[in-house]
């Protein structure tokens, strides 16, 4: 994974995260997943660590939790 | 308030994510205050609204706490 990963749901803590992170990274470094629209992709996220929203999983693989939108098995 | 601060205290999940942070941000975007050497600014960011660290408070003022290392009431 050469990218960061940015996976929320869509919630205001998630949205407002993601502005914020967005604002704050380089351009195209983060990929930004929507688990309410793409659910096929949260295994993926649980996967990775990911164990509520918004989330940031690092190029590295690192999971940074960010605030709490909602919790992954709500997502399910 | 120009800068993101990002509030730390030295413990090992505040400095993996501060590098996994700066590693994302744009250079110069973000300024690091390390809450137990720096003890005059806890202060500073509990009234940003820093419950936790590590935690960054974006230029435009929200706070995003990101995991969790120590709470801000036991670097007082």
């Amino acid at each position: 994974m050469s990218k960061a990963v940015f996976y929320h749901a869509g919630c205001p803590v998630c949205v407002s995260a993601e502005r914020d992170l967005l604002n704050l990274s380089t351009e195209n470094q983060v990929e930004i997943v929507h688990l309410g629209e793409e659910t096929s992709k949260v295994e993926e996220a649980e996967k990775a660590g990911v164990k509520s929203v918004p989330a940031l999983v690092t190029s590295n693989g690192n999971v940074l939790h960010i605030n709490f939108g909602a919790s992954i098995e709500d997502l399910k």
